[in-house]
C-alpha cells in the first residue's frame, strides 16, 4: 500500500510498525531509522520494520509517509535534517506528546509540496523502548490530528487511514487546545507520579516504606517509570499549561490538607465523594465508547462517499473544540451548567 | 479449625471469608455480620460466611476469633458493642488502614481475658463491597500485626496462622511507625488521586479532557474510586502523618513547577531520572520478594520449634522498626548513607 518511514524506534515507533504490519502484512514497505543502532536492530527483530537505514536523509528519500516517533525536542533536528531530502508530495506526521512547538517547527522547516499532519495517539505505557512495544497499543485509542497550514486533503486522509488501520479513532483538534487538555490529563498525572516517588524515596524511612508499599503505590507512581527524556521534553515544550495544571493540583492538595488539619469530616466526605462519582462517570463513559450500542466503531472513512463529504464532516467534528480554544484560559467549571451527567448525590459504598 | 466471626462484609471482610474458606473448606465455622443486610446477603452468596447473624452481640457470643473489617471509625462502636459479649479467651483482630486509634480503643474498651491483635493487610483494590471481593486478595501481601498490651502469645499465633493461611506474609510493627509509613505509601497516593480527579473534573474543559484521558489518567486516578467513607476515616484517624506527607508531596510539585517555569532541563532530568530509577529499584525489590531465590516464602510459624523460639524471633523482627519509631519525626534521607541499592547513574532509556 505505501512506502512508510518511521524515525525513532522506541515504544511508539516500534508499536506502530508492528501494528501496521499486522494490519497489512504485505502492502507496506516500512523503513526504520533510530539514532541508536541497537534500538533499531531490536525493532527490526520485533518485526516493526522491513529494513533499517542508518542515514536519516536516505531513510526518507523514497518515502510516501514519514512518521517521526522521537521525544518531542528531537522532532526539530529531525525535520531540519530531512527537509531537503523529502520527495515532492510526501506526507510527514509525528506522534509526540505536545503539539504547539511541533506545528511551528514543521511550518518553519518543511518545504512547500510536503504536507505536515501533527499527530498524537492517546496511547502509551509506562515502559519504553522496542522491547515494550505492542502491536495492539493503539486499538481503541483516540488519535489526535492537526493538519498543518499547507497540508493537502489527500495527506490528511493518508494519516487518518494509517491511524484507523491500527485500530485508533481519529479526532481533529487545535494544537493550542490539545496542549492545554493533555496538560491536565496526561502531564499533571506524570508530575504527580514523579512527586510521589521523589517524596517517598527521599525519606529516611524509605526502606521500610518500600517493603510495605503495594498496589495503590504502584498505580499512582506508575508514570514515573516512563522515559525521563520524554518527560523533560514534555515539560520544556508545554511549560505554561503544565505550570497552570500543577497549580490546580497543588490547590486541591492544600484544600485536602486544610480539611485534614481541621478534621472536617463534612468537607472531606464531599471531596472524596465527588472525586469518586466523577471517576465512575468517566469510567462509564470510556466503557460506553468502547462498546457503543448499535454504532459502527471504526469510521468508514475510506468510503468514497465519506471522501466527498470530508470537508463538512471535519467542520462538524472540530467546530466545538475550536470554539472552546478561542478562549485559551481554562475556565473554572460553572456550578449550574455544563454538567450533562446529572448531579444526584454521590454513591457511597457501604465499605 | 476455628469459630471465626467477621464483622463488616465489604471488600476486605468478604475476601477474607472467601480466602479462609478456600484455605480450609470444612475446618472453619464462619459467622458474618454487616450493618447492611443486603451486603451481608451478598457476602454469603459469595461463599464468604457460613451464616449471617443480624445481632452483633450474638454474632460474637461463641467466637474464638473475631475479625473487625469495617472502615476505621466504625471499629470503636463495634468494640463497645461486643466488649461485654465476647467469650473469655477470645481473640479480636481488625484489618483497618490506620492503627494508633484502633489500638487505643481496644486497650480502653476490651475486657481482660480477651486478646487484641491489631492487623493491617497491605492489600486492597480501588473497588469496594462484596461483589469486588477476591479469594486471592491477600496472596503475597504483607500483613502488619500489632499485639495489644495484654495479648497472649497464643492469640498472636492464631492471627498469624490466619494471615499465613490466606497467603500473606506477617510483619510486626509498632502502631506509630505503621501509621507514619502508610501515610506516605498509601494515604498520600490516595490524596494525589483524589486531587487529580477533583482538579480536572472541576474544569470547564472536563468533557473534552475526559474524551482524551487514557491509561495514564486511569492509573494515577485509580485510588479515587475507593470507598469515600474509608478515605475520610483514614484522614480523620491519621491526620498528623497525612498532613506531613501532603506537605512533602506539595513541596516536590512546587519544585517541579519552579523548574518548569525556569525551563531548567538539568534539574528536570535529574528529578525524573531519580524517580525513574527509584521506582525501578522498588519494582525489582518487590519482584525479588515474590520470587525469592532458595528461600521458604511462607514462614513455618506453626512448627513447635518456632513456637519455642517465638519471643526471640519476634524481638529480632521488630527491633529495627521499633528503633526507628523512637523518633516519630520522619527524617530526611541522608545523602551518603542508608542507600543500600547502590547509586549508579540513572538508567535513561533511549525513547
Amino acid at each position: 500500500m505505501a512506502r512508510i518511514t518511521i524515525i525513532g524506534l522506541g515504544l511508539m515507533g516500534t508499536s506502530l510498525g508492528m501494528a501496521l504490519k499486522r494490519a497489512d502484512k504485505r502492502g507496506h514497505r516500512i523503513t526504520g531509522f533510530d539514532a541508536d543502532v541497537k534500538v533499531a536492530r531490536k525493532s527490526k527483530g520485533r518485526g516493526a520494520v522491513d529494513h533499517v537505514e542508518d542515514d536519516l536523509a536516505k531513510a526518507v528519500a523514497a518515502a510516501e509517509v514519514v512518521v517521526i516517533a522521537t521525544p518531542v525536542r528531537a522532532v526539530k533536528p529531525v525535520l531540519e535534517t530531512i527537509a531537503g531530502h523529502l520527495p515532492q508530495g510526501a506526507v510527514v506526521t509525528d506522534v509526540a506528546s505536545t503539539k504547539r512547538q511541533v506545528m511551528a517547527w514543521a511550518e518553519e522547516l518543511l518545504p512547500r509540496g510536503v504536507s505536515f499532519i501533527g499527530g498524537h495517539p492517546m496511547a502509551g505505557l509506562e515502559t519504553s523502548g522496542p522491547d515494550a512495544a505492542k502491536a495492539d497499543l493503539f486499538v481503541g485509542a483516540r488519535w489526535c490530528l492537526m493538519p498543518g497550514r499547507h497540508a493537502t486533503e489527500g495527506a490528511l486522509q493518508s494519516v487518518m487511514a494509517m491511524a484507523v488501520s491500527v485500530g485508533a479513532k481519529t479526532l481533529f483538534i487545535d494544537p493550542q487546545e490539545h496542549d492545554l487538555l493533555v496538560a491536565g490529563i496526561s502531564h499533571a498525572p506524570l508530575a504527580l507520579s514523579a512527586a510521589l516517588v521523589a517524596s517517598t524515596s527521599r525519606s529516611a524511612s524509605w526502606p521500610e516504606m518500600a517493603a510495605l508499599a503495594a498496589g495503590g503505590y504502584r498505580d499512582v507512581s506508575r508514570l514515573a517509570s516512563g522515559s525521563p527524556t520524554m518527560s523533560v521534553d514534555i515539560c520544556l515544550t508545554n511549560g505554561d499549561a503544565i505550570e497552570e495544571w500543577l497549580g490546580r493540583c497543588i490547590a486541591v492538595l492544600e484544600e485536602i490538607r486544610t480539611h485534614v488539619k481541621a478534621q472536617d469530616a463534612e468537607q472531606l466526605i464531599r471531596l472524596f465523594s465527588d472525586a469518586y462519582s466523577e471517576r465512575e462517570r468517566w469510567l462509564a463513559g470510556v466503557a460506553a465508547e468502547r462498546h457503543p450500542k448499535g454504532k459502527v466503531e471504526v469510521p468508514t472513512m475510506v468510503d468514497s462517499a465519506y471522501r466527498t463529504l470530508f470537508g463538512e464532516a471535519m467542520y462538524k467534528q472540530t467546530k466545538r473544540l475550536f470554539e472552546l480554544s478561542n478562549n485559551p484560559t481554562l475556565r473554572s467549571r460553572p456550578e449550574t451548567e455544563d454538567d450533562k451527567h446529572g448531579s444526584g448525590p454521590a454513591k457511597t459504598p457501604s465499605k
